[in-house]
Formats: C-alpha cells, structure tokens, sequence
C-alpha cells in the first residue's frame, strides 16, 4: 500500500497525475490519501500530518510526501527505510519527523533514472520522481537499488520541549480545522494535573485540564490531552485558536497549577 | 464496503488516521467517502448527506459516520441493522434517518472493548470504537457480538411536512453548493402543478414548475423536483440561496397555483 | 479502471452517489478521482482538467467528466472511443480536447434506456446516465451498443495560438492553485530563449526563461515550461497571477529575446 501527502490541494489535476502513473505500473497497487492540503511550502506542516497519520497504518506501507519547494534544484531525493516501512519524497525535513517514530534504518538518495519515468519535468518530481519510485518500492524493489546509503538527511528544527521548574516551555504544533490548538507537549511530560496554567503570546490563562471536549464551561477554553497524545487547548464547540489568536509556531508555556 | 461520512474536513489527518485503523485490521476492506465536509457538529446536515447517498450502495455495505459533538461524554456508540446494511457511529441522531430508509431490524449499543482499539482516546472515538467497528462487522462478525440491544435511539427533530388546505409548510434540508435550496417536501406530496407560490423567511414569490435548471427564464428562479425526489428552488446557472437570501433550516411554505 | 471528473465539489453527496450507483453495478470497479473542483459550469476548465490528467492514467482507462449545464436539455450524452480509451459525458466540448490527444476512432450517442438507471432524474445525468454507461464500458460492452454512431460533436473554441514574426498570440488556460500561470503555447512552439517578452492585459514584462521555479530572482516572476510541456510564468514561492492580475482567458503575448 502506498500513502500520499502533499500541498497540491485537490482542485489540480496533479494528485491524479500521480496516481495515473502508479496505476500505470501497477494496476493493482492500492492508493490512499493522507491529505493534500498541506500549507503550500510549508514542510513543517506536511512533516506534523505524516508523522500523525502514518503510525495508524500497517507494516509494509509505503509513505510518499510532496511538499517540495526546492523541487529542481540541487535538492536530493531521498527513500528512507524504517524497521517497518518505506518513506519516500524530497529531502528537506519532510519525512524525519514520521520516520524517526518508526526507528531509521537506511537512508538511500534516490538517483537511479531507471527507476524514474524517461523524461523528468524540472517541476513535478512528484509525478516523475516520487510515484515510480513508490511504486517499485512497493512491488518489493530493494532500497540499495535506487542510489548510494547516505548519513545526512536534513533535519526539521522544530523546537523540543524544555522544562523550566515547574514549567513546560513548547510550541503550537499545528490548528487543526475544528480550531483546537495542538502543541507539542505530550502526556508524559505532563503530570497529571487538575488545572494547568497555558501562556500563549496574547495571553495567558488560567484552564481546567478535562478529558472531553464536552467538559469545559460554556465558552471557556479548556485544556485535554488530545486524540496523538498531545496537550491541545480546545473550546467546546467553538474555534480555541481563533478565539485565543494562536498559530502554528507559537511558543506556548505550560505551568502546572 | 464501507462508506465514510464525517465532519472532519479534508486538511486534517483525521480521515486518514481512520483508513489507517481499517486498513490495517482488514488490508482488503474497500472504503468509500460519502463526504468529510458535513458543517461541523451540524448532525442534521450529516443525517441528510448520509440518508441522501447511502441509497445508491450495494446491499451489506457497512456505512460509518462520524458528527460527533458529544464525543467523550455518556452519549451511547450504536451499530443499527437494517434489512441489507449496518449503520455505526453515535447515538445522536446521525444515523436514524437514512437507516429508516431501509427498515430498521435491531440496534445494539456498542459496549464490548474487544472490538475497540486497545486505548480509547477520549476525543477521537472514529478511529478508536467506530472504525473498528465498521471493519469487523464488514468481516462478518454479528452485531449482538458488539454489545446489547438497545429500543430507544435519538431520533432527529427534523420538521416534518404539514398540509394546511392547499398549502404545505416543510423546510429547507440544506443548501447544496450550486446554491440550489433542497426542501423537505416530496414529490408525492406536491401534485402536478404548473406553478408554485413558494413563501420564505425573506419573500414570497410565484414560479414556475419545470423539469429541467435550463427551463427557468433568464434569471429567475424556477421549482422543480431534485434528484432526490425533493422540491427544489433554483437559479440556472446561478445561486438561489443567495439571491433568496435563504439557509438551511429556513421554513417553506408552499401552495399550489 | 474508471476515473471521475466534475463541478460538484465535495461537500454534497452527489460523487459518493456516482460511485455507489457504479459498484452497485460492478463491486471490483476501480474508480479514480480526476478532481471535482472543476469551476461550476466552467466546460472550458474540466476539459483542460481531463486533458492534463488523461494521458498519464493506464490503457483501457474509462473516463468519466460531468460539466454539465446543460443537463436534461437536447444536449447529447456521448461515448468517445479513442485508440486506447473511453470518455463518457455531455456532448459540449468537455471531453474533446483530452480525447484528441488520443486519436478519437468513433464516437456515439448515449440512447439506449437498457444502459442507464430505470429512472432517470432531468437533473443528474452524471449518476442515473454517465455513471452506469461508464461501468458497462468498463465491464467490455462494445460502445455501438450504446446508440448510433455521431461525425458531428461540439468543439471547444480554445484560442489555438497564432504566430506574427517573432510573436506568438495565445491564451491563459488556467491558474492553478499555486498562482503560477499556465498558457496554452507549448515547448515546440517556443525556440529556447534566454529571455522571452510576456505581454498580459495589464502590463508587458521582460522575463528571464528558466528551468525551475528556484531560479526567479527575489520576488521577479519567471518563464519556464511548465511540466505538462507549456509555457508557465510563476513566482517562486509566491502568486504570480495575484502579482500579475491575470486570470484564465487573458491573450498572452510573447516575444522571444
């Protein structure tokens, strides 16, 4: 099985070019997409939705990302094998984030145009690169046959978490379209606490920690341990980060109360 | 199969992480998407979105949604069996319309963990209690294995239609993105008629009845029968609902000229 | 295998109902979408859409594209044969431009009742007519069983680009969801030019012809061929259609340098 992620949106026809291609090597390859509406360009982004969704799904899949500003440039295409999987698309950061959840084994620069459809558009290594390299990767083409193992895959920055006393100090990982603001502190470094105190760059606040969505008052932000195992603030019904002026990158501070 | 209908949005990785889960548990199940876009929290439009398509499925489909505003709290997880399919998601309303459609048999509370995923989030019961679900009914397992039977649903509020002399009075069910105003009113409760006088919140207006968007003058409005068997008011090649001022919910009042 | 292509975004069930008519008939049918953000009545867009995406999808494709205002007129339902595929939809130019692409063989009429729904509504061909003739075809019924052969289809009217001196005369098929701006003059066309003279409806800029998006200098547009083979002006990172004021349709001018 083979994943997709990337920042084409679905009004192009570019995502079913891909598509086009894989079905055309292999009719029977099976197709499914994370999403494609990542941010245009933003790498980050497209690294947080396939690091949340590719745990979910079964040994053996083969994840493919596009989220590629450099595309056309010196920029090197990458496979990065896991123990139990395959990740494939441009190196910038892209796919670390999601690979390093499943344990790094290799790391091959894809440079073998056998591998590649004849003619490769300097502009859409998705469908000239990425796809038939997937799809060969799925049919059980080894790794080491694309190019040489490299040791320096670009790396995400995303900010780690730091603990300051009593204190998390973290960042807004992503909104999601519901609003809650998804950070990057996770259940284990949260004690289990009754209220947390949440500093965002407007404001800081004072939050019940909840379980459910359904637990805060009528129009009060609240704070819960989210469906990846993140600290998100949330309002019941309502849209947190608007209503708290928060995006992705904010730094955020925790204290527990 | 099994279809797909939730208010999740397309951006999200949320969709995915549930075709995940499914895949995983049974890597041949077929999944189809109804739509993701249903208004969030909005019940009654995804009650109308999955009682619209779910008619067009081959028989045993297993059809999944998810607009769950009450997600963590008491409110019940159901699978209901109709004649030829099994509807599961959250005892709110969501799936009764479209199972009546198909005449309900039995409906069981979904209660037995065996068939959950092993941790339950308790924001995210899609992925974690219903797409499990959806699988393993798909494999054949029988619904009483999911927990016990239940005579007491929540049924939809949706304003049935009223006859007054010549007039009947329903409601608008939704807005659909041509613009097009889809009311609640049959085609077996309007007679033939050559002309309607249709009265909404904001106007009342006289139309002609055709069969056809084309037949409708040069920017007028015109009645017809949708494809859904349902009365419509529409604008060819323009936007009803905005030029009606009109949104889903709105009353309509209709008599036959 | 069959891929879909259509106005009727994602938000309303009527794809979901397409594709439930269409393995109510076939279970093992492969459906593909093409996308469904094709602009509402915009024929001109789905036909650029479909031919974009057409040819990289494997021999025996049926393609399946509903633009369709003129839905339950006199307008005909068409079956295009060409060397290796069908396409299946109204007959308004939608389908002509990817079918020439591949070398049309025959066309005919959709009119036999015993390859469409029992019942078919006036206003959604694409699920009671499209739909099942697409599953037929897929299954191998011959295509004259579907209606007498047509010589006569409706041609799109899209500007062929014209040629005075050094000037080549053409149009701005679209813009895609980037911003970058998609002309029909192609890679034949244009003799390499270090720098080429592009004159829009709002102002006339000499542009350095690039391979990648990366080479525009800072915030400067740039001339590459674009990777369906046709001259492109873009931003790297930006919109160049926002920066430019250019919309699809606008002439386009270039000179070569």
């Amino acid at each position: 099985m083979i994943t997709l992620t990337s920042d084409f949106g679905l009004k192009d026809p570019y995502v079913a070019e891909m598509k086009g291609i894989m079905l055309s090597l292999n009719l029977d390859v099976k197709i499914v997409d994370i999403t494609h509406q990542v941010e245009q360009f933003n790498i980050r982004m497209g690294a947080f939705m396939l690091a949340s969704a590719a745990p979910y799904f079964p040994k053996g899949t083969v994840h493919l990302a596009v989220v590629d500003p450099g595309v056309g440039t010196e920029r090197r295409a990458i496979i990065v094998q896991t123990k139990n999987n395959f990740f494939v698309g441009p190196d910038n950061g892209l796919l670390i984030l999601a690979a390093e959840q499943q344990s790094i084994q290799h790391i091959y620069q894809l440079t073998n145009a056998k591998f590649m459809r004849p003619k490769v558009s300097s502009t859409f290594h998705g469908r000239d690169v990425f796809a038939p390299a997937a799809v060969y990767l799925d049919m059980g083409i080894a790794p080491q046959e694309f190019g040489p193992e490299i040791f320096d895959p670009i790396k995400p920055d995303f900010v780690s978490v730091k603990k300051n006393d009593n204190t998390l100090v973290g960042e807004v990982l992503r909104i999601d379209s519901f609003g809650n603001i998804i950070t990057n502190i996770n259940e284990y470094q949260l004690n289990p606490a009754k209220k947390v105190k949440v500093k965002l760059p407007t404001l800081s606040v004072r939050l019940d920690f909840g379980k459910t969505y359904t637990q805060a008052s009528h129009r009060r932000p609240i704070a819960l341990i989210g469906s990846h195992g993140f600290l998100e603030v949330a309002l019941n019904q309502g849209n947190a980060a608007q209503r708290l002026e928060t995006k992705s990158g904010d730094i955020v501070e925790v204290t527990l109360a």
